[in-house]
């Protein structure tokens, strides 16, 4: 076992989602807490209660600006849980949301909030089911925090870990990245950059759901790139199973306006947040039907086979160009985009 | 139905859990995120998966300071969920937990926190399965918020509504009221008073299974009464189930130091928080036995019966004292001590 750095003081970059985020976990969290569900430091924690296997996910929204192209903190709050269940294989059925109120908080901006959480729950399905609120004095929280659980019904026709993935799978992804990274930058107003772009904050379950029907036994892994982006999570994958992934730069959905501000910006599309895409990890024979399938739900068109599983160099993503040269791509370090989500 | 006030903008007392809170949750959020289960307005929500009756809470804490006599955010972050679920008469299973961090938060502070929630959960012999860091700037949060999901499994023994509540009822109290409250306040240096006095801050799961042991079928209600006290709790539930809860002033357990803080502070120790306390309502024939199951718990020995189910006034809290006059307890109004939890 590594020995861990301790941390001396909590970092902008201990949220980001990257290398910092994970020593954060390893290193304080998972010794202090351990139990095997926890272990597995999945999206979602799988139980297995009284026979029936569910699924739970926690996640907290911190977002800034409180509303911007595409969403607001309340509809991403829901599809940010909802999401975390689809990806774990798991289809929602209720949600529960706590609220920290900054004092001075127009009620508008919270009547806002609360409905665009209530619409978003309603077209997911699900319903929040209770929540609790609480009110911190004036400076002490930056307008509203607001964490959201969710509990799903697992789909027994999966079987999703790290340790299914083998050399030759695919890797799906279900569209072009890092439209809610740049949208929240921009929208920030602190760049003399504008761009034509919105989130991408959408509910994942039909995608996952069409997905499932049509190549069930093939998936190996899903994952939704938020924080640190498709890098990351992919690292993340190649280290949790031991492979090598490799992805082939030019299949990556991208638009041209992130591309854009991504080369100003000095930053990686790679590392950029999504708030409405998903990884999938395909076995060969049937990435095909799982790309098809996604296609055909409104909003996947763009949805690509991006690469595929080596067995070596391990625990390492690749990127590939056009050319034949190739590059390794690293997790996120630092954060270079705060309270993204 | 009543037309509600519209909410300008929040207030402390829109987090105090007494009218203000009722206030907020009644006019905003149930009128947008309706539905049956939310509706119910309990501690916790029951949901029947696949023909399984399961129990979910959550609950955000934001007490200042972190850490107090008797405990600190991290273990009432625990206690507080599964108290939740204990008094909605379900066994806990897996608790989630998000943090929201302030950058500049020193590591050792967070690491005491982590250790705090693993050996209260430890102790409710309950796993933290999964959950969610965010970091916000420093000055964005008051060190950290923590909130906490639970889910549990519903005992079947038991029908708690407040539906059932019927005037002959026994009120029964698990032990001294206001003992959180008045730490915390204490805590807080802001005052020129001090007492030996510290959190009740526990896990209520062992009195609630003892009670359900003895006396399952004549448990109604059951509800820990924390932001707004005791008074509020039996005000919700007076209103909820259309009958006079009587309470008898001198049988109500409260410490000297609690009573002499309140006195000189001009508060009222009913409306003052509690984390280690529950209310039942017990069937008159099953009220002794069920005290006595209490009492025979460790920490339960000031268990009492402090009052009566009447018919009339109806939705009415009335406490009785020992020279037989009666005064109207009302709900708590307004924040006294704000960021109690």
């Amino acid at each position: 076992m590594k020995t861990q750095r301790r941390i001396e003081q909590i970092e902008m970059a201990h949220g980001a989602g990257g290398k910092a985020s994970r020593r954060l976990i390893e290193g304080v969290i998972l010794p202090a807490l351990a139990n095997p569900v926890l272990e597995t430091l999945s999206d979602a924690a799988l139980l297995t209660i009284e026979g029936r296997r569910l699924a739970v996910s926690a996640d907290g929204f911190v977002v800034k600006p409180l509303s911007f192209p595409g969403g607001s903190i309340g509809s991403l709050a829901v599809h940010g849980t909802v999401n975390d269940l689809a990806v774990s294989g798991a289809r929602p059925v209720a949600l529960m949301t706590t609220l920290v109120l900054e004092a001075g908080l127009s009620g508008e901006t919270l009547e806002r909030e609360i409905d665009a959480m209530a619409r978003a729950a309603r077209a997911c399905g699900v319903d929040v089911v209770g929540g609790d609120t609480k009110v911190v004095e004036h400076g002490m929280a930056d307008g509203m925090y607001i964490s959201t659980f969710g509990i799903g019904v697992v789909d027994e026709r999966l079987t999703l870990s790290p340790r299914n993935v083998r050399p030759g799978d695919r890797v799906l992804l279900s569209g072009p990245i890092g439209d809610h990274g740049i949208t929240i930058l921009l929208a920030r107003g602190e760049l003399e950059l504008e761009a034509e772009i919105e989130s991408d904050s959408r509910s994942l379950t039909p995608f996952v759901e069409a997905m499932c029907n049509a190549a069930a036994t093939g998936i190996r892994w899903m994952r939704d790139p938020t924080r640190g982006g498709v890098a990351t999570a992919l690292n993340e994958l190649a280290r949790d199973a031991g492979v090598c992934v490799a992805i082939d730069e030019d299949a990556i959905p991208l638009r041209d306006e992130v591309r854009g501000a991504c080369e100003i910006l000095g930053l990686d599309p790679l590392h950029i947040a999504n708030e409405g895409q998903f990884l999938a990890i395909v076995s060969n024979d049937q990435a095909d039907r799982a790309l098809e399938a996604v296609r055909n739900v409104a909003g996947g068109a763009a949805a690509a086979v991006i690469g595929e599983v080596l067995a070596a160099p391990a625990a390492t993503v690749i990127s590939r160009t056009p050319y034949g040269g190739t590059r390794v791509v690293d997790m996120l370090v630092g954060d270079p985009l705060p309270r993204i989500c």
